[in-house]
C-alpha cells in the first residue's frame, strides 16, 4: 500500500497554489500559479531522489532509476494545470499519486528493473489555450510544436511566449523520450462509480470529442428603434444553436453529450442588437460515426437557423480526438491490481479526454479511475475522499510496479 | 439657414476623437476620449463667445446670453458619448447643431431675448454605466446623484470616481439651472423617414423602456463526463430566455421590440457546463401597459424554463422609462419650423430613449429627427447625409430662435 495520508497532504499542499474563490483552484496553464506548482513538484521529485527533465513543450519528467538501464521506463502521471474554476484533484491526483509511488518504493527500499518516470503534461485542460491535452498531443505526434506554440489565449498571448515567460521551455526535444508503457490515475468526473459504490474504474475506452468554434455574423443595430423584421440578431442565432446542440445530443441518448461552454457576444452592449457571436460547441460520443453524424446535423440544421435570421456562419474545429481503446495488457494490469488488492471495480469508458488518450498512440497505456462526489468536476466543489484517492493510488502502484518489474 | 458645411466639418472633427475600428466611434462616457471630446466642445463654445458651466454630474452648459436677463434660457443639445461600436452622429449631431445655432446667430449679429444654452448631457448611452440617460435623469430628479455616482462599469469602476478622474465634476449643483424649454435634434436610428423619403421627423412621443438584468444560476460541471440528465446548464437557460424575449416581442407586433444585447456566461470555458449566466433584456413599447405585460410574460414563462432545467433566476431592473408625450407648444414650434422652411415632415414616435425624455418632466421639451441610412444606428456604419443634417439643424434653429424670441 502507498502512504495514503502523505498523498493527501501533498494534494492539500499543492491546492494552496492558485486558490479559487470557493475552495477549488484556478491554476491555469502557463500562469504564474502554474509555474509555482511546477516548482513545488520539481522540489518534491528531487527530494525523492529523482532527476527532472523538461522538454520543449514544458512537459516535466521526473525519473526514478531502475536496476536495468537497457529497459525503457514506465511513465505515470497526469497534469497539474486546472480549469479557471477547477477542483483540487482533476489531474493533480494522477501526478502526485505517481510521486507517491516513488516515495513508497523509497520507503520500502524496493527497486524496479525499469525506471519509473513521473510526468506532468502541459496544458491538459485546454481552457486558456485550445485544444485540450495540447502538449501530450505534441509528444505523441498529433500536433506539431510550431502549431502548438502559435495557439492564442483570449488576450491574444501565444502559448510559446507564455511557456518561455514562466521559464519552462526545456532543452529536451518533445517526443524524444521513449517509454515502455504509461499509466494515468484520474478522478472519474462522472457519477457512475459513486452511484454503484465501486472503488475502482478500469478504463477500457475513452470517448471521442469534437470542438467546433462557431462565428455568427449579423448586423449591430439599435435595440429600441430597429423594427423586429429588420434585425439580424447574432445573439438570437447563438441561442438557437445552443438549443440545437442540446437537442442533437439528446437524439443520440444515452451516450451522446453536447453543450456550449464558451460564448462571447459582440459588442455586448445592452442597447445593441448583437452583430457577432463566437462560441464553442463540445460534442462527445464513444463512437466516432455518431460524432460525425452530430456534426453533420449541426451544420445542416444550423444553416437553416442562420439563414432564417439572415446571419452568416463560419465553423472551425477547435479541437478533436477519436474514441480510444486502451492497451489490453495495461488494462489487465490495472484490473489484476484491483482484484489482488480486493477493491471493488468495474470496466468504464472515460467521458473526458486525458493525456493517456494521446500517449496510447505511441506506447501501451491504461487508466485507473476513482469516484468523485456527485460526479462533479470542472467545479470548485469537486470532492473525493482520502480513501478513494488511496485506493486509486494503490491500484496504480501495483499496476506500475508490476509493469516495471521487480 | 445655418451654415451646413461648418456643421459637417465640426462633426468630422469631433469624430476624430475616439475613432472606432470601422469608421465609427468608441468614445464611451467618462473615458479619456470622452474627456478629449468635452475639451474640444468647450473650446469651440468659448470661441463662439459662450460661457461654459459644468454641474456635479458633468453635464456641460454653454450659455449664449440673451437681451433680457430676466427670462429663462432655451436649452438645446444632446450627448457626446457614444456606444463602444457607435456612429459619428448619435448624440453628437444634436450637440453640435446647438453650437451651430449660436455660431449662425453670431454671424447674423442677431440676439434673442432669452439666452440659449447648448448642453452636453453625461452618459446618455448607458453601455458603460447603466441606465441610459443617467445624468439628464439626475438633472430631472428621476435619480439621486448618490445613486448615480455608485453605478459600476464591467470592471467595477464607479461613475463618481471616473467623473472625478476625467476632471468633470463641476461646481454647479445638478438640476439647479432653470430653463424655459429644451429642444433636441437626433438622428432617427430607425428606417421610417428614409423609407418614406421625409426630411424631418416631428417627434410627438417616445416609447417606454424596461431593462431587466437576469442572473441564472446552475451548476458548473464537465461537458464530457456529466450525463445529460445531470446537467444544470445556465447557458441553455439563457438561450431559451433569449428566444422567449424575441417571442414575447413578436406577440405584441408591430410596435413592441425585445432583445438581449448583453450576455456573459461563467466561467466561459469550452469544457465546463455554464454554472451562471448574466444578461440584460431590453423591452420597449409606446404603451406602458404593454411593457408591463411583456415583463409579466417574461417572469411567468421564464420561471417555467428555469424550473425545467433546475436553475434559479434573479431579475433586477437595470433601467426603465415610461412612454413620453412631448410638449404641445414645443412640438408645434418644430412642426411650424419645418413648414416654414419647406421641408417634408411627419409626426414620429422615438424608438430610442433620449435626454429630452427626462427633461420633458421639468420643462416643455420637443425633438427634431432627421433620417439615417437604412435606419442603422448603434453601429459604426451609421451614416447620414450633410443635407439631412443641415435640414434637421435648420428646423432646430428656427424652433429654438422662435422660442427664445427675437
Ligand atoms: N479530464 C479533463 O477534464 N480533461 C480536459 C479535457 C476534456 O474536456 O475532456
Ligand atoms: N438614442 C439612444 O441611442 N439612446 C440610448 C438609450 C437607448 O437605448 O434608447
Amino acid at each position: 500500500h502507498i502512504n495514503s495520508p502523505r498523498l493527501w497532504d501533498s494534494l492539500m499542499e499543492m491546492a494552496k497554489i492558485g486558490p479559487g474563490v470557493r475552495g477549488g483552484n484556478n491554476r491555469q496553464t502557463l500562469t504564474d500559479e502554474d509555474a509555482e506548482g511546477r516548482h513545488l513538484f520539481r522540489r518534491w521529485c528531487e527530494e525523492a531522489g529523482m532527476t527532472v527533465g523538461i522538454d520543449s513543450m514544458g512537459n516535466m519528467f521526473a525519473r526514478h532509476e531502475g536496476t536495468d538501464p537497457s529497459l525503457l521506463p514506465v511513465m505515470v502521471g497526469s497534469h497539474l494545470d486546472t480549469q479557471p474554476t477547477g477542483g483540487k484533484y482533476d489531474g493533480v491526483l494522477g501526478v502526485l499519486a505517481g510521486l507517491e509511488i516513488v516515495r513508497t518504493l523509497n520507503d520500502m527500499g524496493i527497486k524496479t528493473k525499469r525506471a519509473i518516470e513521473v510526468v506532468n503534461w502541459t496544458n491538459e485542460e485546454g481552457t486558456r489555450f485550445a485544444p485540450a491535452m495540447l502538449a501530450s498531443g505534441v509528444f505523441a505526434g498529433v500536433h506539431t510544436q510550431d502549431w502548438a506554440y502559435d495557439r492564442e489565449d483570449a488576450e491574444g498571448l501565444k502559448f510559446g511566449d507564455e511557456l518561455k515567460r514562466i521559464g519552462f521551455v526545456g532543452d529536451e526535444p518533445v517526443g524524444q523520450r521513449k517509454l515502455h508503457a504509461m499509466f494515468e490515475l484520474h478522478i472519474e468526473q462522472g457519477p457512475i462509480l459513486e452511484d454503484e459504490n465501486v472503488d475502482i474504474g478500469v478504463v477500457t475506452h475513452g470517448q471521442g470529442l469534437n470542438w467546433l468554434q462557431v462565428t455568427l455574423t449579423g448586423k449591430e443595430s439599435h435595440t429600441g428603434s430597429t423594427p423586429m423584421p429588420k434585425r439580424v440578431n447574432a445573439g438570437l442565432g447563438a441561442a438557437r444553436i445552443t438549443e440545437l446542440v442540446n437537442d442533437i445530443a439528446l437524439r443520440y441518448a444515452p451516450h451522446a453529450v453536447g453543450a456550449v461552454g464558451h460564448m462571447d457576444i459582440y459588442p455586448n452592449s445592452r442597447n445593441i442588437i448583437p452583430g457577432k457571436a463566437v462560441f464553442t460547441i463540445d460534442f462527445r460520443h464513444p463512437n466516432k460515426d455518431v460524432i460525425t453524424a452530430m456534426e453533420q446535423a449541426l451544420r445542416f440544421e444550423g444553416r437553416e437557423i442562420v439563414e432564417e435570421i439572415g446571419l452568416t456562419m463560419e465553423i472551425e474545429q477547435a479541437g478533436a480526438f477519436d474514441p480510444v481503446t486502451f492497451d489490453e495488457g495495461c488494462v489487465s494490469a490495472v484490473r489484476n491490481a484491483a482484484v489482488r488488492l480486493g477493491y471493488s471495480h468495474r470496466d468504464i469508458v472515460s467521458g473526458a479526454g486525458h493525456d493517456a488518450c494521446w500517449i496510447n498512440r505511441v506506447a501501451p497505456t491504461a487508466m485507473v479511475m476513482c469516484p468523485c462526489v456527485d460526479g462533479l468536476s470542472h467545479n470548485e466543489d469537486e470532492e473525493i475522499s482520502p480513501e478513494w484517492a488511496g485506493a486509486g493510488a494503490d491500484v496504480l502502484f501495483h499496476a506500475v510496479v508490476e509493469t516495471a518489474e521487480i
